[in-house]
């Protein structure tokens, strides 16, 4: 028999305040990078954190599991990451680690959670330092290549010896470091990063998939000109006919937002030898295209390109298309989300489901086939990556009895009470 | 009773690599900067050249005046620049002004010139060393100002200190350095620096005045976001709305050009802070309008800005729109034009009026109130300020023999034989 498991928003602020002291910088931010001392640290104090009766590992990479049952036959995991972008926000990570270990405490408090929990700190999930996201979760996996062991810093130190030189020693790559058969289920909870829940003034996000990007590099090419002496019609301008292109992007991407999940984002334009008084004989622009449905986005970005070839083509014009990136979108579990949505509707907690924007280490688990689901908290004013990163407290302590009352009712969907 | 004179191409051409020899550099360029010793090289060679029979006056600024008759109660000015950018053509101001000699000598050989020439080389036409353009012709005309006079080079040397280092001693800025009312007239050549000539296979360009320019800088601002957590209907994307401004003005001006004389140039785009995964929210870039008709500029101004306008506000974006500079079109004289004309035609030579689409040291004769008349050569491809500059020798041959024969001509056309 179980009670409603109390959570303690005081301890989860505190130990907020306390994680935000490691790493702090200046402006009210923190720089807390992969694999470094300031992560380390990070992990030490949440250890020393932990009550008495937890057996805590470190696999060969450093990623830590924590948990009262080391002897279970199955686990269901919880956690997130320490490490943070160069000055990013308190919450991005570390609120996921923090509500973990509450959910963890206040369910065991409560009651017997049907399969154990295991805390789970992954390490170096930003691309910061590395140029390389969710290495401890890959790792963890087995999932990481030659390639991103030799990842470089801004400091050229490779990704190995920032290992090393935090005392971790790993040796076969392509073996996880965890065994999988014994992860039930992963969960993990992370602030939005997006302007969704905070716009339609909804506490809980249950996230259904991730939205994975393709990406291109459009490099458009005409002829430089004298801005003064060259009539309109004998002009090759390619800055023109290049952001004749992003807004046609934008415009269809719009359109597409109608029918299915799709966001298409031209981030950054650069001119080439660019001046006042010239026409411009050279741009190029990046295109992100994300949906949690790949056919829909494969048949968007079709629509793109073709689309693109003909602006160029109507103003004779030439153009490079490079693809520089392509991954497959995942859908989390639905038993997993069907739980969370249950559990916040029987706490009226406002909730919807949603895909996620970006990429976390929760995509990763459920690639490996852990069934794994995932909670989103509205980011205030849609903030992320930055000092003025927040989440309204009491919609932290809803989250995070949420969490506690998942691990209360296990992984499956069968074994409701 | 005059005979027809008869152009020396060879002697052109060999004055033309003379002086290519002077500054040229590896990529089959010149740099002969404002004020530098190779500009001073150069007007040297061309003194050098100058028939015995000829007064060389140099004014307290540099600029050359030669004449055979330096006591004529009127002259009848001809020349232009040996300066040149960095890495530039061979032809940008030098053809103007070896090709004005070749057309005193064979004016003079071919008969009495009614007005008597003079050969005039000003100082510094081109802004790459200090910023600041067609510093020796308002400088004649008594036009610097204070600001012009402390303007500095790339070494933070100012100007007035390299005329020093040339041997120059200006002293009173505001009075013109020659006797203006002895100027009956000026004539001026260069190469056309656009496509319009050698697109349409016509000779020689009448220029009817000078398109000056009216600049913005517009920068707007949005929200940063997460590219792929963020909604397209929860976006204020900086960049696609000042995309769409580009669009816009680009379209305006096409249709515009229809009308009247105008271009409008987008020649540079920034971004600020962009990247492949985020909303960027400040991007700018600059406008650069131009025409020879100030009402009709005017006017497309103000639909321009209005359209800016109106697109940050159906995007809920914000607009900086900055004034950065806002000169005078200005009309040459009809009356040299036509003799010009009548010239070209009785040649059989391919001839075209046409506005200029940048400002020369004509500009700044015909506004302290000289007759003024320009002539263009096609640039081939349309290059300027670029070592693949050029114009095919039978051209330059037929606008020399045009400028000599406006030279016995005389300026006025009450004269007409």
């Amino acid at each position: 028999m179980m009670s409603q498991p109390q959570i303690k928003i005081d301890r989860i602020q505190r130990r907020l305040d306390d994680i935000w002291d490691i790493g702090s910088t200046d402006g009210g931010g923190v720089t807390r990078l992969a694999y470094s001392e300031e992560e380390t640290e990070a992990i030490n104090y949440l250890c020393d954190e932990l009550p008495d009766a937890f057996d805590v590992q470190t696999d060969s990479i450093g990623n830590v599991f924590a948990t009262k049952e080391p002897d279970a036959a199955e686990s269901f995991f919880i956690g997130s990451h320490l490490d943070s972008v160069f000055n990013g926000g308190r919450l991005d990570g570390t609120l996921g680690v923090v509500t973990a270990l509450e959910a963890i405490e206040t369910a065991y408090a409560a009651g017997d959670p049907p399969v154990p929990p295991t805390l789970v700190i992954f390490r170096a999930e930003e691309s910061s330092r590395f140029g390389q996201w969710a290495l401890g979760s890959r790792g963890a996996l087995g999932r990481l290549t030659v390639e991103d062991f030799s990842a470089t810093d801004q400091s050229n130190i490779p990704l190995w010896q920032a290992m090393q030189q935090q005392g971790f020693q790993p040796n076969n790559l392509s073996e996880p470091t965890i065994d999988l058969n014994r992860v039930a289920a992963f969960l993990e909870l992370h602030i939005e990063q997006g302007r969704v829940l905070d716009r339609e003034e909804t506490n809980l996000g249950i996230v259904t998939g991730i939205r994975a990007p393709v990406r291109y590099r459009v490099t458009v090419r005409g002829d430089y000109d004298h801005s003064g002496a060259t009539p309109m019609g004998l002009r090759r301008d390619a800055l023109s006919g290049a952001a004749k292109a992003v807004v046609e992007i934008e415009s269809l991407a719009v359109d597409a937002a109608e029918e299915g999940d799709l966001v298409a984002t031209v981030g950054e334009f650069t001119t080439y030898e660019g001046a006042i008084n010239k026409v411009c004989g050279k741009a190029s622009f990046p295109i992100d295209i994300r949906s949690n449905d790949e056919s829909f986005r494969d048949s968007f970005e079709e629509t793109v390109l073709e689309r693109i070839r003909t602006i160029v083509d109507e103003r004779e014009l030439s153009v490079d298309i490079e693809q520089v990136d392509r991954s497959e979108p995942v859908d989390l579990d639905d038993g997993i989300s069907s739980i969370l949505e249950d559990i916040a509707s029987d706490s009226d907690i406002t909730h919807r489901r949603m895909p996620s924007g970006g990429g976390h280490d929760a995509m990763n688990l459920q690639h490996a086939g852990i069934p794994t689901g995932m909670l989103f908290v509205p980011s205030i004013d849609g903030i992320s990556h930055n000092p003025d990163e927040a989440t309204p407290k009491e919609t932290i302590e809803d989250a995070a009895e949420v969490m506690s009352r998942a691990l209360l009712h296990g992984p499956s969907t069968e074994s409701e009470e």
